[in-house]
């Protein structure tokens, strides 16, 4: 039929970049793949692979290597991987008591990283500014090639069109335009991307920790505040305007104690840092120390540090059971606070959990700690930050950006 | 690079194929569309469109039209539109005290539909099967054309691979395999679809209702439970297993009421029928009956009814922000009782709404009432049985199943 054919035609160079974009995506996201790999992978034949790979390699993106033998029949296949030399990212995190910054090359890894700690409460926008624009080209100069993009994860509700920071109540920031200012202050002339730190947190879980590989995942993170992520159907809960996953302000006990935010009762006044240290008897500013040492006496046997995390447990397990009925995950990872207490309160956490979720999707869901640590805002931030190029990789090929690393590479 | 085109080559038919979905798509989902129209949506040449519209022609899915002239320069664009007797689908809902079928044609057109009115409590699954396949039996006799797929919506809890009915609980069911035993005593030998009711009263509203057109959408559907659903990023909330959107059993008040599945005080113990009724003084089975009677009451000023319904209001506020805050919805659709009640309740439940969601999704989302009343569900049904059909048309040309009606159409 002519007219498909002239339509097939139109669509060939889509088909061939989203061919380029599969292979790095998936060298980036896996590791290292032989061809073999890659023909199971994208379901293309072996020599469109061999042909799009030497594309890569050409373009720097890829490096080939010739392959071990593994001691099966035939002839071995050899291995690709992404250059993490050829396309830098940088991932930023602003949390309430510190800044990090890390260097991420293709295919994940961490070139050069660094943190700076903070008083709560001393992070104004001016401050954070400075603080990313000194910490940003200090890295640089470690690692001498110049970004394609800019994540930052900043503890805050953001407008992603924009990047906007509508809210961080715990920085004290409202409407602050971090993506402007940043963009301003850095002036590397590359895109610079805003989203909220649970967001990151969750998708740094997803691409290399504890969430790879499963399509239907909530991330809650707490600390000052709780926030929340979440990945349904394999895609991030964005809402229509990049706010969703605001799970810390879902109403639990609405008779209870006024939260930040104007309401009360909120599932944050009951399972935050602030409700632990409370209830545990410690002043609101003991922070993470505080919450270890909660821990420490409740492993000693403190009735009011053992009863300030059951209260905690069992109010994480109340919230994640509408949690689980709202949104019927596989997994629930928790991140900060929670995944350091989540050995310690399990048991009366799970007890809520199987009273209160009702039973199909209970037994669809597991619920664990986070598995990355501190520093996974940033690296989600950086993945973040790779997405324009793991979408079209064949765009950056000939990107004045890239073209001075080629001879360094 | 003849390797690329090789992938090309392989990749033609899917390309053909996916064009032919776009326009069956189009036109079942929009109505008739002018070629002009086709090349707009689909991005295709007009010679292209003009091949696929006539390969549909030959087929028997669409009917293309003369134009008529509408006074605008150039040649008129003949009217495609979906053939509705050469696919129709069933869509059946059950509800607590109703079983209704409706046959709905390639287009979206009803073409014939029955309801059996049924008393609370007495739809046995041996019942409802035996309910349905009479209701089937007459309308497949008044259309005379062999359904392609069969969409059932049913008030409960739903795994939708196999379409087992885990849980019911107002039609006191528990673990029924719906999906074989309505295959088995249909004898149709096509796919039948089990989904939860608000899901498909929401999926009928995003089609051909008040969420046409918009990719984030919260559906609440009140009435004995309060079930739910939502679209997010253009896509149904199914989480892993299907059980997502059971907004109903939120925990909002953990102190509260014993809800009916184990937990207590979830949403539904605040804002479902039950609650209205109780606090209005009526008996719980005065049904919807007994809400229009508080309706009546309250407009008369009698202090309970108007009591009651103020505070189902406000629950029906406060859980909304919640989920609000979760989702960031760009629009809440209030089904069912929840519907009927909007116009009396919304004060109260946008004072909630305003103090206890968060500023910024607050003022991204509009609360409605559902715009296509009784029958959304049975509506929502049938658009998931023509989804197999509007994912590939062509596996459907040749099909024994559309054989017969080829001569009738």
């Amino acid at each position: 039929m002519r007219q498909g054919r002239v339509d097939i035609g139109q669509r060939s160079e889509t088909v061939h970049r989203a061919n380029l974009s599969a292979i790095v995506r998936g060298l980036h996201e896996r590791g290292p793949l032989s061809r073999s790999d890659l023909v199971a992978l994208t379901g293309l034949t072996r020599s469109a692979i061999r042909a799009l790979v030497c594309e890569l390699v050409d373009a720097g993106m890829v490096i080939e290597e010739p392959a071990l033998r593994r001691g099966t029949p035939g002839r071995p296949s050899p291995i690709a991987r992404a250059n993490p030399r050829r396309a830098v990212v940088l991932g930023i995190e602003i949390m309430v008591d510190s800044i990090a910054a890390a260097i991420v090359g293709l295919g994940g890894v961490t070139l050069a990283e660094s943190r700076l700690e903070r008083t709560r409460g001393s992070l104004s926008p001016d401050r954070v500014v400075a603080d990313i624009t000194e910490l940003t080209e200090s890295l640089l100069r470690r690692v001498a090639v110049a970004p394609i993009g800019i994540g930052v994860a900043v503890a805050g509700v953001v407008r992603r069109s924009d990047g906007l920071v509508w809210m961080a109540p715990n920085l004290g920031w409202a409407e602050v335009a971090l993506g402007e200012r940043l963009t301003e202050a850095l002036g590397l002339a590359v895109p610079v991307s805003i989203a909220n730190d649970a967001d990151m947190g969750l998708l740094a879980e997803h691409r290399r920790g504890a969430a790879v590989g499963v399509d239907d995942v909530l991330y809650v993170s707490g600390e000052v505040g709780v926030g929340g992520g979440a990945i349904i159907g394999g895609r991030p809960l964005m809402g229509v305007a990049g706010y969703g996953g605001e799970i810390g302000h879902m109403p639990v006990n609405p008779g209870g104690i006024p939260c930040r935010c104007g309401s009360t009762g909120c599932w944050e006044t009951e399972v935050g840092e602030g409700a632990l240290l409370a209830l545990a008897g410690l002043p609101p500013d003991a922070g993470r120390e505080g919450v270890e040492a909660v821990l420490r006496e409740a492993a000693a046997g403190v009735p009011t540090a053992a009863a300030a995390l059951d209260h905690v447990g069992r109010w994480l397990g109340i919230g994640l059971a509408g949690l689980v009925n709202i949104l019927n995950p596989q997994l629930v990872i928790l991140g900060a606070m929670h995944g350091r207490i989540h050995a310690t309160v399990r048991p009366v956490m799970e007890v809520e959990l199987d009273r209160r979720a009702l039973r199909a999707p209970r037994e669809s869901v597991h619920v664990v700690a986070a598995s990355l640590g501190v520093g996974a805002p940033a690296r989600g931030a950086a993945e973040l930050a790779f997405e324009p190029l793991l979408a079209d990789p064949a765009a950056f090929f000939g990107s004045a950006a890239l073209a001075p690393q080629l001879a360094s590479a």
